[in-house]
């Protein structure tokens, strides 16, 4: 047994991207000292989800790698000796910014990023208007502690995308995320989506027998545009294991954060006991 | 609403062919009597269990198209005037046999058929001694009703079967299986792997939104090889929305049939609030 011991930050965000920084910071302090070696963080976690409208001001969160938030949390990385991995509005130049995820080694180095490959654009998730499509493909970022699936929000609806970071060797895949629900909508509805989303992400831990860590935003941001009646993000961010099993959950009310300890042994077994990889027909694919 | 009634019809067999049959045409019966339209039988419903061995007396068990069990079953769709989905071990010629699913229409003529495409072959499944890969890709078949996409058993763990079947314009996904428990695992994990099960196969109908239909055997057949301790197939058929919501479910223990209905109209409502094939990278994949 090859045990790793993981956490997922769950918080609300305000326009105070200090105030934001400095809760994470807490989180992190907090599941460094429970022994985890891995940390994820939600989708966009320095700034509130700005992009529930179209406004060319919000350029100016855009951030350079390394910069102002990779350099926060590389110290915090460096401190506790863990390995973080952030997401930010990434800014490449002038016009052309991406939606990336980054993994700080426990040393504080980068040890690489991904830039989010399916991007949203709906109602309330103006994604298409602040970042490019993802130009790095799906690559898993090699750490100290093994290989990382890094993908982020929308690609969670993409059984492709889990499928070929783990064909590119991936150990573990983790979704940073920011979803939540219009309060219109019936409860019923709300609870099918949000069924949905959790049995969909658990789905390409089965098919591809990796656990599966996403962290999602929560709490309630209104909408500047008054486009939509805001976002209640649903929160409900969880840690599970290479068959879809639910290792640790939370629920749209508790800002903090869940551990879990998973074997990574374990995907190898059940990947002789059922040989998917063996079977796919990429002849017909 | 465009409205469809559906039933799964889950039984145990037996090695009388005859009287697997008969407890087949009394199911349908009695669904075709509840006002369903479109009624699916399980894996190779007309025998036991074969592949637990590997035996070359067992190739006198396949037949031809049309042949024995489609005429059977035709004049069934005829008489009740319903879609059946059936299955069996086909011959094509002395030396080349599939795994294939058959639609017949409800004036009894054959609609299409599907060859099993992910074929697996593990201690009690030996499918590849028996049956060659599926040659006719993943192709959905037009009916009265609509285009139905099939897809067998082993299929049910890849999502790039269930995504090209969508591509391919199914408006609902049908899996005919046969799977079950080793009884020397632990309870726990009998569990985890009916959940697994369960859980991708409703993951096929919340990336594509459409709704899913799995009929699974039940009861226990023994392994003539004596190589494992046999199968206790776990039955838990089950209908869910396109949503992955499960409309319709059943046991282990409860020979019989499901029924549920659903709305043809949902699929094209989801595709435009979550538009996932929108922003698939073709690109990419």
């Amino acid at each position: 047994m090859r045990s790793l011991k993981t956490a997922v930050i769950q918080q609300q965000c305000s326009h105070d991207i200090n105030a934001n920084h400095r809760k994470s910071a807490e989180f992190i302090r907090d599941v460094a000292s429970a022994g985890t070696e891995l940390i994820l963080l939600q989708e966009l976690h320095s700034t509130v989800y700005f992009c529930q409208t179209k406004n060319p001001d919000n350029f100016k969160l855009a951030e350079t790698i390394p910069g102002r938030t990779t350099e926060y949390f590389s110290r915090l990385a460096k401190k506790h000796h863990v390995i973080l991995v952030i997401s930010l509005f990434e800014k490449q130049m002038d016009g052309l910014y991406y939606n990336t995820a980054v993994v700080l080694e426990k040393d504080g180095s980068i040890a690489g990023k991904y830039r989010k490959m399916h991007i949203p654009d709906d109602p309330g998730y103006h994604e298409k208007y602040y970042f490019a499509h993802g130009d790095l493909g799906f690559q898993p970022i090699q750490t100290s502690i093994g290989k990382l699936g890094l993908l982020i929000c929308w690609d969670q609806w993409f059984p492709e995308a889990a499928r070929l970071t783990a064909l590119g060797g991936a150990e573990i895949l983790l979704y940073p995320t920011a979803i939540g629900w219009d309060k219109r909508e019936t409860e019923k509805t709300q609870q099918k989506e949000l069924n949905a989303w959790q049995t969909i992400q658990r789905s390409h831990a089965i098919a591809n027998h990796l656990p599966v860590m996403v962290a999602n935003r929560i709490g309630f941001e209104p909408d500047p545009s008054h486009e939509t009646s805001g976002i209640h993000f649903w929160g409900n961010s969880f840690i599970c294991g290479a068959q879809g099993e639910m290792l640790a959950h939370t629920d749209d009310k508790t800002e903090g954060y869940l551990i879990a300890e998973f074997d990574m042994e374990k995907t190898k077994q059940l990947r002789h006991i059922w040989p998917f990889f063996r079977d796919r027909r990429i002849d017909q694919y």
